[in-house]
């Protein structure tokens, strides 16, 4: 089963709200590369898996940090639809005209349908399809899959990364790119145990994207969501904490999984987005 | 952030697998009545919370909560499609003359894309849809509709009772049904407290069902997900976890998230299913 | 069965095209929480009806005004679309540089998919989805559905609202503010005719929205489109039609359907939307 | 806007219930060929209409009618979900071998989302989609479009036809698919009258079914459901409503809408389907 | 079975790169109307026809046309999306104030999702959808259906030329424009050779799109993809390919497809894009 | 461009109609495993193409072989829903209780909506959907992209040989399975060339089906669907045309494309399936 704290993976913070970049955002979240794929896909197959059952507890890791990787994007989704003025209408606008053009204006159903909140949706407001999460039962394919699930969500991260010059963005965005380079090699990693050759050179996916500017002490370390401390048992030989890792750059290790951000605060509501009178007047009090 | 064990939140059990059984519990997985619709309604519903932190806090409690039921039907789905027989054909069948005319044969996905495993579907293989997470920014409007959430999951829930008579199966569907009990009493006790009146009499949804067949033990308590202990800090006064219940049967209360179930063990993969052949040979082994 | 005339419930007026706007109004045609969805929610509900006929009644009603709300706001869209420029292109692009901000420009398919016409799909060109339409078969769930297609639906278009400074959409969406608000409340009479208790103080929800603004005088009155006289039959005592309100500020009434707005009057089509050479010469002529 | 009486536009009559041809009656309202469909594009067509007005009245007046078609088939899916047994299981299973082969048992969310209610999805459970609706801008495509529509539709119904031997379902079918005779000529006088040749020779689509068995007192007039006794104006000629069929069989003739069924009457919910025990109770009861 | 060679059909050639019409052109990809429905359509229509071999040839010729169009507007796409500038960001705004307002924007999963390649979507980026293909098992049902598609393939294609002042852009439309005026007329051939009437006078559909626009010396050429010089047999005698054409304006004839585009050439990937290293090397070498 | 001919890549014959299997060769068709989704896939990547041109070319060639493949199964469908027997309810229903058990009858739509004909759906009638295409612009994640569809498809072909013992369909199946099986392989030699090391060990995913019953003429060879026999141009090196093969048990080759099987010869419409009377009468002449 599974429990949560009240902190962030990992800190977000947006210095200047950008609404276009919330829209394109919600690629990471809703889109077929996105985390709510990730997440569920590696969970079904945790769930499903009647394989070697450290696959199963490996899944089940990694599919639990993933939950923390949708909270830390729409937590941006919703700073980045945020601004200091107190028309809702400059706030969905931003003023990065670059921005704008690229992608088109934000998506008004932040606003509509969210009174500035993330969407369970793709940049084009498409919802989230259930249809994405591959579990087939044969481990092989499976782990192809979550691949090309991390390579195509690690090249969106870049393009993502390549958007904005916002530094708290960028700085979370190098975040989620590591982890990526990570979980790139550790499926490969399962791929190795069950006889399949070595995967140096064209790794990590991107490989164009110069590995300096994520943070690389993120890239190499498999995260172990499991509260209990014992977990895994000692003596467990996995390729994926241990050894030269894929890329040839560093080595696998492993690490209990702990917050590096904060509780996220998120401003009041606007008048305008017509929330209830108590939320407004409530807002941000503890109780 | 999240964290997981690798044990269930209660206990899943079958005592005679039946595969059409396994497709009618995809409706509650994967439709729009089902556990990954609450689960992450209910957690988009934290992550743009703007409101008062009370409210944030116990979405995420229990949106944690929600992912534990999903993995306990995800769990139910592949022990149903399991069998004692060697042929994968007779494990599909399954022996039940009067479930396999009501839900028409099993999901043909199951074995064909799943190798015997859940899919993100519903019970007509139609995938799980992102467009039906409902987060509004207005909290009335939310809390209406996860209470229509839980009133047509515990509807779903009951009428899934009705249709199996393994004792496994309702012995886990009587825990969930309390769990949609105590839920849809919370939601109402957030509009109490922004000065909705009482909801007594009609609850819980629906009222035709015996709540002596659900476990009751588990209809009035509110599941702390949060692995800090001093949360919620002490003092702490909310509508839901003390006071009498809305439906005037019991008095709420608070307990931290601890699994009742075990560790699932499934059965290894069938040769029909061509699992990798390491798969098969090291299925049930520690490493 | 069903009858209709060629006149609109209200009045829709547009004082400065808009496309952008048209976009925007797109939402509350197709999109989730839109007219769609409630008019063939509420008559689902009604033909699947097994319980009290007065409730069957009640939906057919009010599903059926829904399918004038939609005509309204098809039309609003068209009217949104014209323009007095002999030119396609400066037609679509409207003069206001904020909506065109907040909204990303017009839905492109608006031109090429519909020759400047409304569509069946949301504000992002998601179509809409029948996935949507709860009628669960209990009655107490299912109002809570409709009590929240009603609140996110009143949200909504307060929010339209806000974005436009039009007079003759103001007036028109000033009528269906007025309408959300009495419908919220009649699904909630059930409810408290079933034993639920009242519900004041939150309503209508969002109560942040000043009822000044919307049309009073509808809201508070169940709108009957049964073309019968003599339905409902004298002596029927219903509590969605007499009584006070749930949000303590007026009485309920009851009046039979009649349309305040005129028959529309869309203009000919545009030379650049190529619309067959026939409908252009004769378009505006009666025969 | 639009009204309705509480009567069927035609008789629906289930002499012995079938689950399994209520899921098939499922294509035929929320399938690509079916009703939803069909009520929908024509609205929308008439709504965004800005050719000659004789076009829009005529979409007005179909559209119209084939909201009460969307109701029959609604109320013979409800009536054959019904049954005689106390057993919901024994009502869901129904009692021929034959159609429960073909397509393959009921639809289980009948029963788990519907409570033995109609769907807003086709044969498969899969949702209505907003997509099929055509309006282009051009009227010509346009009414390709409608007898394409129309031509699957009655092809749709033909094949219903054929699966059925229950005498009150042939008679519903043969009057929709005398229905659909009449439209899809009604589109191609409007084509006609735009400057296209006739059409005789393949009509009706499918002209293998033999028109004997269809209601044909029903296959050659335009109902005309709008409400105000001078619509059309005297003097208004169309080819629509005179002059020889297409189809060389008849002459055309126009009538105003009126039910030639009842009041529907459905039998109280089940037990076993969990609505609330107040609508158990008053089942059947005026108030 | 099927075979290609290098060459487009038809030069496609963008003098100014446009990346909001390359969202535009979207809709003629994977839109209800765009040419992966036509081509999957007349396939599967090819592949189902149990009637006249006659029909089964004539689909699979054209169906087999269709995806060399999916191959032009793709081609379009990824021009339209290229640019001079060193700056992916340049290259996605483009320098079009009127375009960029009509279609707002670009599509952001064009750089995010494709890296500046063409999507399998429409222009809203909303999915191409299976549910499109209509293969009913009756020929006057699908000759209608694919004469609506061409009429509404034809009617975007001409709002798709109004959009546009790129010659490149108007000479590849205007070849599009007249293939749609020959397959909508070759559809209506068979409904003649079925008894269908003529159809003279609406023809081609939009009929308001000057014919002198289009080229109109591939307006009436059947074109015959088979590769077996011996296909059709001699003496076949086939009214799409002799005779005068519905439209009246010249002589339907017949000519075995040949490219009259070179192969085409693409910019190579910009670095800001994140494609592979080697990629970006080799890109433009031979091998 | 592309071009055909009449007959099939390889001979499709069933010798035991069989409509349930019809169903469960959907998934192979319309799902997200299947033929649609691999042929758009690589044709979009071939289209997108900016890399090398060798890659592109590989690309085409195959996207191309995929079509004949969708071919390949549309036509086992349609002969699996035929049948001897007079009547259409005999021919849905055959006569395999097993199969029959597992799929849970045939499609519905397969007659109410094919007349006997396949749909461009997955088994349980879902939609094909665009969203499946991946086209990245990385060539990395592409082809890791391509190596998973190839593995879940040969997954699936390998359940389906596993539920029929119709020697005809086995024999198809045996065929696409090996196809599988270089194209899988060809797939890791464009990452090889890209620096990846080899592969050898996992391969063909699944490694549990006995190589032995797939059709190894075909399982190392590189299918050239280019219709111009100087390409590839003399003296090209390509990894997947000569070498060892990944699997370590042959050496890649390549032959120009050629069909195996005959022009498909499919029963005429039965007369339950409404086609055109004309149809019917003359079905099987060629004119």
């Amino acid at each position: 089963m599974f429990y949560h704290d009240k902190k962030l993976q990992y800190k977000v913070r947006v210095d200047k709200p950008d609404p276009q970049f919330a829209r394109a955002l919600q690629q990471a979240i809703g889109g077929i590369e996105g985390e709510i794929r990730v997440c569920l896909q590696y969970l079904f197959q945790a769930w499903n898996s009647r394989g070697p059952v450290r696959y199963r507890d490996m899944l089940l890791d990694t599919g639990t940090e993933e939950i923390a990787h949708i909270e830390m994007l729409a937590t941006a989704v919703c700073l980045n639809l945020e601004g200091s003025s107190s028309s809702v209408i400059e706030t969905i606008v931003g003023n990065d005209p670059l921005m704008e053009k690229i992608v088109g204006g934000g998506d008004p159903r932040h606003f509509l349908s969210g009174g500035l909140g993330a969407l369970a949706s793709d940049a084009n407001g498409v919802p989230f399809n259930g249809s994405w999460i591959v579990s087939s039962g044969n481990i092989a394919a499976d782990m192809f899959s979550n691949v090309t699930a991390e390579a195509t969500g690690r090249t969106l991260a870049a393009r993502l990364y390549e958007l904005t010059d916002d530094a708290g963005m960028k700085d979370m965005l190098a975040f989620l790119i590591a982890r990526d380079t990570m979980h790139q090699q550790q499926w490969l990693a399962v791929l190795e145990e069950l006889g399949h050759g070595n995967m140096l050179g064209v790794l990590p996916i991107p490989n164009s994207f110069p590995q300096s500017k994520e943070h690389q002490e993120f890239s190499y370390t498999f995260v172990n969501t499991n509260i209990d401390p014992d977990e895994p048992s000692v003596g467990t030989n996995r390729r994926w904490t241990s050894g030269p890792s894929y890329d040839g750059r560093s080595e696998f290790r492993e690490a209990k999984a702990q917050p590096y951000g904060d509780e996220p605060m998120l401003a009041p509501p606007k008048p305008e987005g017509y929330a209830q009178t108590e939320q407004i007047e409530k807002a941000g009090k503890k109780n």
